[in-house]
């Protein structure tokens, strides 16, 4: 395919390879057809390279959260190259290297919107989400399909830029896995000196890691293994705590200025109240559910500690995370595996035996009949 | 008495008339006899006239936080009259009219006690408060009794100063409910035109109203008694919304930036988060314990809200509200009785009968044989 002069009907489609849920009775993905549009003016057309498999893939496969659609095909950490571009495209030509994160469209018109905040959209149904969204921000056209697939359309505003430098191989998990832990270190100032805690090492939580220690902060990660002790060292943590040993959490009771926990299912968040210091924070970004117990006013109230939330960044940020990574010599630790692979790395997911993200190389699925 | 030039002997004691709780089998507050010593260097001898009437003075008698020291004599909003100095006293002369908080001690080297943030004392004990607190800062000494009595000495530096054209028979419920509201308002820098909700319309929640109206926020006052409209009102609230009115509630969703709950027993805090809108914040400052239910991170997240909680406020701090509330014509609501009917008012306190802080009359004990 090449530049296209004359719009191409939205009605024209490109055949796709895609793996993906049929219900939510759910045995595995399985390999699916599915369609993407030729792009129109503002959008592109992605031949995609790298998707990362993020947690959230297997929660929503899975129903977890009891808004999936099938069938659903997951991916939103995804790294191509453009193939085709609408005739009002400016930021990007055929050829340049790219990137979709969690969001390929949203109003557009709403106060987080014009502030760059895409991911906090307040329009009719919120930001449209790479799979599992309606197609349009008003909640109209069909289920969107992500990144396990070998191509994708995709509005040129919502697409990254993957900067020079950046091992094309490596950077799909930036595009969540770094953009959620960025936001939220950026969102609640974290700098220099800060004593941060990192609770889980996993996708999210190894580029925590290291964009808190880039960032300047004095990186604790906390973690019920063990065996990540060297990993979190060599990625740049200043120490490892075993939330299980509970003589050590004791030991470091008020001590944190803010603590990002990326732990992806229920968990007790008083164990972790309890070690952030006075005006302490801790942010939740991988458990979208609830906690397993309730908070302790008495805990908070007697250091002013904060508990939030926080989901993704907006645009702008990713491109920033993409640029500090590359600048800062920043990659996600990643093992490739072939799509015909990923339900075995949902299982490796569930046992906690990633290092640190897998990445599928699409290549796999563009070799399959 | 005058002011002393030569030292007495801290063993030179007062007798003092008070009210207090001999054991946890509350049976209600019984008339007893206490000994203050007369003050030192930097101390000053207060005969109280106004005390109010706190939750947590309730609480505290009941043994609620399980840490009560028997027997005890509640108080924690003091107003007197300086009826002795010691002899380094700078700041005060007798008869000065000043008043007297939660706090008489802190250990003064910490950071936050540099910082005037002597409520968050990091001291070996914390801060020493009023009442229940051990009579230094480093743990030892007795008990401490507070102003459910008629005379008090305390450190210099922990006396405020009732400023002129404040009504002292109405300003000791400042020295916690006011400070207690005013510290969260100024923390989470509420400002002109913020949408707050405040939680139960008591003591606390009444200054609450009138602190944040004058701070220049759009007030709604968020309540299960309906009878309390015309007040909410009258007190400068916008808004009346009836918290167990779930279309209400629902209608109210994503609606404020800053909610204050003042509700001093267990309650369902996922009822309020749902009302803030992006980036809100609801900080805690009534209860001491746990919520009745956990949070769910999706409602925290895709707002990216807050929860928090704040224990009164430093001594500074504490001086600005009385003089805000001087500059700015605020005043508690109260009902004056007598020591003698305390009693009762702790009942009126359970059944939400309080318009809106019951401040005793130190004279009915005065006058008791």
């Amino acid at each position: 395919m090449s530049t296209s002069t004359k719009e191409p009907s939205r009605t024209e489609t490109i055949k796709t390879k895609a793996y993906g849920a049929t219900n939510s009775i759910f045995n595995g993905l399985k390999r699916m057809e599915i369609e993407r549009h030729r792009p129109q003016a503002d959008e592109v057309h992605i031949e995609i390279l790298y998707t990362g498999v993020c947690h959230s893939d297997l929660h929503q496969v899975k129903n977890d959260w009891k808004n999936t659609v099938y069938p659903c095909v997951p991916g939103h950490e995804i790294v191509g190259r453009i193939i085709e571009v609408g005739s009002t495209v400016r930021k990007f030509k055929v050829g340049d290297t790219v990137g979709v994160g969690c969001m390929i469209d949203s109003c557009g018109q709403c106060r987080p919107c014009q502030h760059g905040e895409e991911n906090y959209c307040q329009g009719p149904v919120s930001w449209t989400a790479t799979y599992n969204g309606p197609m349009k921000p008003d909640g109209s056209g069909a289920n969107t399909f992500g990144g396990y697939s070998t191509n994708i359309t995709v509005k040129e505003s919502f697409v990254l830029r993957i900067p020079d430098g950046l091992d094309i191989k490596a950077a799909a998990p930036i595009l969540c896995a770094g953009i959620t832990t960025y936001s939220s270190l950026k969102h609640w100032n974290v700098k220099e000196g800060d004593r941060v805690g990192i609770v889980g090492l996993g996708g999210l939580g190894h580029m925590g890691v290291k964009l808190a220690k880039a960032l300047g902060a004095t990186v604790t990660v906390i973690t019920t293994s063990k065996e990540k002790r060297a990993d979190a060292e060599a990625m740049g943590a200043h120490e490892v705590l075993i939330s299980t040993d509970s003589a050590a959490m004791k030991q470091h009771e008020a001590s944190f200025d803010f603590i990002l926990n990326t732990i992806p299912d229920a968990y007790d968040i008083t164990d972790y109240v309890s070690l952030l210091d006075l005006d302490g924070t801790i942010v939740a970004v991988g458990l979208l559910g609830e906690y397993k117990k309730p908070l302790n006013n008495m805990e908070m109230a007697t250091y002013r500690r904060t508990v939030a939330g926080s989901v993704i960044g907006g645009i702008a940020e990713t491109q920033e995370v993409l640029d500090f990574c590359a600048q800062h010599n920043i990659l996600p630790d990643v093992q490739m595996i072939k799509m015909q692979d990923i339900n075995k790395a949902f299982d490796d997911l569930l046992d906690k035996e990633v290092r640190y993200r897998h990445v599928i190389d699409m290549q796999s699925l563009k070799d399959e009949a």
